[in-house]
């Protein structure tokens, strides 16, 4: 999860959050109260924490109500982390390479250390060791959408001419977000400021150097 | 897990890997078979696929046997890795900075792409994310040890006047392999040697920045 700007509502990413869906006020209000029991859930105890039986009961709803609209406990797991994190994290625009990293990794370390967003993060990465579909909708829906998202950065930095042309975006946000990822489910070290500010200090110099 | 020269055997960890007994030659026998037997169906099927009672009967001993060295599963897994992985992972020292960190790196991607330690690396910090037991043995027994080593590259740099004194070594270690990581866990991206050598360029860089 890389964390800035991905598109509200589910249509830009080819998939419709159930929550952007209109004229249904009564649905919708399920559908955020089903998509809030889910994320105290996974935020409690992770995905295995979380059963289908369980958000029902939690929403008020049933829960024939909660499968017509999330297959699957992984999809919706996938929707309430997306609904969840999506508001917290900006597409940054500083100004400059080193304000809009930085601006962008801090948001992202706010979101997993201050907010119920990193318990889902390291869950949802766990089980999609194991679970191949989760895998793969993880990265068609989460990962693929906040990279194209942030390599916006990237390039409008190549644009006021701070990195060069061929600067390698894929490289520069593994180096950005996996150091703080390995943080996060590696736990041997807390994600500090001063990490945030000494992980941007070394890519932006490294990118710039001749 | 940072790929390089887990000190052999496990006295140097405050742990005795089990092999390493000595005079006791069938019961080395037996703990080779042991671990060999676990390595193959963590290769398999993950931590989730590694019962006691599979590997008792794949190494041709009874189950009391395993549970008497190992009390318990994630205790074998964690072995079983670091038997796995320890041979593969040389602690580098080329002369240069850059030549040492991509070494390491190398090192690190040969073993997860093309042997089993990938998908029992991947498994074994999925299953951290929900057993603080394992998370913590993890840290201590891998983790810690890993970075121990892998400092001692940073530590030689400095030495040798490449990078500034102050050079932060953690910061260092979860670029280099924070970045690998973030590939073998999210997928959205291969680890090709291409990546390890841009990786490494932009960190070099970046420390020996003025």
């Amino acid at each position: 999860m890389e964390g800035a700007g991905i598109p509200r509502g589910g249509d830009d990413l080819g998939h419709s959050l159930p929550g952007s869906r209109r004229g249904r006020p009564r649905s919708e209000e399920a559908d955020r109260a089903i998509l809030s029991a889910a994320t105290q859930l996974l935020a409690e105890g992770g995905l295995g924490g979380m059963s289908m039986e369980e958000v029902a009961a939690r929403a008020g709803v049933g829960k024939a109500t909660v499968y017509r609209r999330w297959p699957s406990r992984g999809a919706l797991a996938l929707d309430a982390f997306l609904a969840e994190f999506t508001q917290q994290q900006p597409l940054p625009d500083t100004g400059t390479f080193r304000g809009d990293l930085l601006a962008a990794l801090r948001a992202w370390i706010r979101s997993v250390t201050a907010t119920p967003a990193g318990r889902m993060l390291a869950g949802l990465v766990a089980e999609a060791q194991r679970d191949p579909e989760l895998a793969a909708a993880w990265r068609d829906r989460v990962i693929g959408p906040l990279r194209a998202s942030n390599t916006i950065l990237v390039r409008r930095a190549i644009g006021r001419g701070e990195i060069p042309a061929d600067t390698d975006a894929d490289v520069v946000l593994d180096l950005l977000f996996g150091s703080a990822y390995h943080r996060l489910l590696q736990g041997h070290r807390p994600l500090t400021d001063q990490f945030a500010r000494r992980v941007v200090d070394v890519i932006v110099s490294g990118v710039t150097a001749p």
